[in-house]
């Protein structure tokens, strides 16, 4: 076997490995009987050992140097796959195991610390962990060669080429524009109705999700759909597991979860099914990722011709709930605006702000312009310049996230940088579809799932976020088609 | 770590990675996408490939070694932890390499084999592979230290420390009984209706078993049931995976499985879960994992204590389609009894026959009294002098089981040796609680599985079949209690 076949072959198994542990962490979300998480906890920790230890070997080591001696002979693709190879390598075997069983951990405290101080609305409490995670994450990104660029490590492993400076410049630019929109729509005298949500039965709910996804293009010969609290996407494009939940007063919330998921799974789906186990057939990061779900869930299902197709048959399904409800009304509860204080509750056009926020905190805590303790009152400031909105207390405040007590920095700005992706990708492709809405107002979403196929999806990790958005849309990434679509969609809604 | 810790963290570890194979084992049956097979197939592969080297790791074998050296240094239990680690690394050690692959091969293309035979009921066609599957067990039993007791070795990985001797002294004074019993119930002029049997919906045939295997005590908070195309029962007592199927026009059917999956359930729950990776936490085997099944599917569920307490509750779910049937034709029909040429729609009297049948197939295949072309030849005569009924074609005689292309000889006695045990136990249970129907009629089956757990579950491994059956019943394995129990509940009903 040649260097790179060995490559390969451990790749394949190490990224089985991996799909394996996915499903047993999708099983524990959908189906795990209460009394089992203890047996599955050890269950997903063998495998995290054995997945490491696939991911490890030293013959992987062997020919990724054999191969680098002559990288001439490697075709692109192969030069793609073993450049992704090392790095993945690296970040496996260049953090002293000692560290990672700490971190591991102090992961597991701090998550239990946060939890404990939200549900007593306390900083105080939570705050040594939070310091200990910083210190954590300088430390991390000093191992994978980033020095004491703490927070562009950070923002490189969910996006890989993306830096903090550059997130900077955009959001700078975002703000400035989406700040005063939001101020116009809470002043608009427009306020949608929402008194007819209630009583959703959750079958005919399922029976409209599975045809929404399955018109929209969602291959369920290769996933599934099932209920768990969180909704979630995982698995493999041959076998994707999205999960919903439903709320019989809310029947809004479960179908753009679910389609939401389901923007994922189309990426999953669209990636080169053989190249799975390499960068040629995996997503280039969260950035991107996000861009497709958020693109379908908002771009194409908050859309005129979206609804033009689907309100008829949802109107079969729940002619009683929807009586008295006339189509205008029906739209503007599909695209809601009211600021929140809690991100996971946001609408479109208001989430940006809170994802504004959480890097500006983020990237003055990893410069040292901000200390720990100061973290509560910035955030409160920001949530007050940003949103209009003070949090009462620390728990729908600085509290409100898992994601830091995780040590997951650098996770946030990807939600952003993938809603400005969506809408880049969204003008692009009425540039060069112009009656693409009226091609949903058929129930036609084909087009659309072909371009991103064929400009997104297939590239795998061929290209970085950057250079993806620029070779997709021939322009670099902005936020300026972000505002533009913001701006065009609810303008007419609330300040006509 | 001492070699005794040591051993029991492998232990441990190999358990757990089986667990994993088996959870994927269970999705694929009842979650799986169409699509998505190739990949699972890889996925059970790298999963079997790693559970085999945690099995075979020379760590085991130093630890084994080390142990066996001063046994008296051990506990009982860990003596008994020690001796089945032995027999299971053995086992996993002891086969070549080349064999196992050449093994694996020839199942699979037996396999394929085995189903276009039947599909043209064509013995001709199948007949080579089989015969290299006896070759190969042949090979397997010595490798294993059997030398040429094939069929012996055959029996014991199923039933261990049982041989084709005993079981052939069992089934011989089995034989002599039931054959005259199913002539004198095949010419009883009693038959039961079946004409009420349709339109069972499907929804609420689920509330009912649920509620029944709640309520013979299936522990629902480390267990689940769903729907497969097969019934079967898998995972671990911590997280048990039952399946059941149902038809509309067949409630019994989903129901008696339902049963028979939940027995299994009860035992897997009632061995002792921090052992689950060792022999002190583990079933004996296939024959014992059979009574505890069949006792509460047979000698539980078609009694007439059961009815009485759950017939009022499937008539409130049914009133309509049990409309016009009287309480004695309803527990008719719970005990059918008809010859049938297939074993998998047999009822329980007749069932133990094609048991028989193949049991001296087997056995006389691996003695040399038989060859591979006569089989056909001896399983027509067999089946025309045990059940009175002779195939029409290969298809509904020797070819009807998939066991033997996969080279599962041995597999069938525990079937019988299963009900046999029941039976046994039952009349032992009967012994020390007379008033046990009664309790069943209350809609309390406690006390049975009580002590089902105190005289057999909490003993994992720790007696081999026979002694297990000398151990709680007081007595060594006779089938008289079968015939007893076949005679007392079967003779009233069609032999007034």
């Amino acid at each position: 076997m040649n260097a790179f076949d060995e490559l390969n072959s451990m790749l394949r198994r190490a990224h089985l490995l991996g799909t394996v542990s996915d499903l047993l962490a999708w099983d524990e979300q959908v189906n795990l009987p209460d009394g089992s998480t203890e047996l599955r906890a050890e269950q997903r920790a063998v495998m995290a050992e054995t997945q490491h230890a696939a991911a490890v070997e030293t013959r992987i080591g062997a020919a990724l140097a054999t191969l680098e001696k002559s990288p001439d002979a490697l075709s692109d693709e192969q030069r793609t796959v073993l450049r992704w190879a090392r790095r993945d390598y690296d970040r496996e075997t260049k953090l002293p195991e000692a560290f990672v069983r700490e971190k591991a951990e102090q992961g597991s405290r701090a998550y239990h610390a946060w939890a404990e101080a939200r549900a007593a609305s306390d900083f105080a409490r939570y705050a040594p962990y939070l310091e200990k995670n910083v210190e954590l994450a300088r430390r991390e990104a000093a191992y994978l060669g980033f020095g004491d660029r703490t927070y562009d490590y950070l923002i490189d492993r969910h996006d890989p080429g993306m830096t903090a400076a550059a997130i900077d410049r955009l959001f700078t630019e975002l703000k400035t524009e989406l700040v005063p929109l939001v101020r116009a729509i809470v002043g608009s005298p427009v306020q949608p109705r929402t008194d007819w949500m209630r009583g959703f039965p959750e079958d005919p709910q399922e029976r409209f999700l599975r045809e929404v996804t399955e018109r929209i293009g969602f291959d369920y010969s290769h996933g599934r759909v099932d209920r768990a609290v969180h909704p979630f996407c995982s698995g493999t494009g041959l076998d994707v597991r999205m999960t919903t939940r439903f709320h019989v007063d809310n029947p809004l919330d479960s179908l753009f979860s679910a389609i939401h998921e389901s923007g994922h799974g189309l990426y999953d789906q669209g990636l080169r099914a053989d190249q799975h186990h390499t960068a040629l057939g995996q997503a280039v990061g969260m950035g991107v990722h996000e861009s497709q779900s958020r693109l379908w869930e908002n771009q194409v299902a908050r859309s005129r011709g979206f609804w033009r197709y689907f309100e008829p048959r949802w109107r079969d399904l729940f002619s009683e709930q929807l009586r008295g409800v006339s189509s205008d009304e029906l739209y503007l509860a599909v695209n809601a605006v009211r600021p929140t204080l809690i991100r996971v509750d946001a609408d479109e056009v208001t989430y940006n702000l809170h994802i504004v926020l959480r890097f500006e905190i983020e990237r003055r805590l990893f410069s040292g312009e901000l200390a720990v303790p100061e973290l509560p009152a910035a955030w409160n400031q920001l949530s007050d310049s940003l949103l209009g909105l003070r949090p009462g207390n620390d728990a729908e405040g600085v509290l409100q996230d898992v994601h830091w007590s995780d040590g997951a920095f650098g996770y946030f700005p990807s939600y952003c940088v993938g809603n400005m992706m969506a809408a880049q990708l969204w003008y692009r492709a009425l540039e060069l579809r112009p009656r693409l809405e009226d091609e949903f107002a058929a129930g036609d979403f084909s087009w659309l799932l072909g371009w991103l196929r064929e400009v997104v999806h297939r590239h795998g990790k061929r290209f970085l976020t950057l250079e993806l958005v620029e070779q997709s849309t021939g322009e670099p990434l902005s936020p300026k088609y972000l505002i533009r679509y913001l701006k065009e969609r609810y303008g007419p809604l609330y300040l006509p």
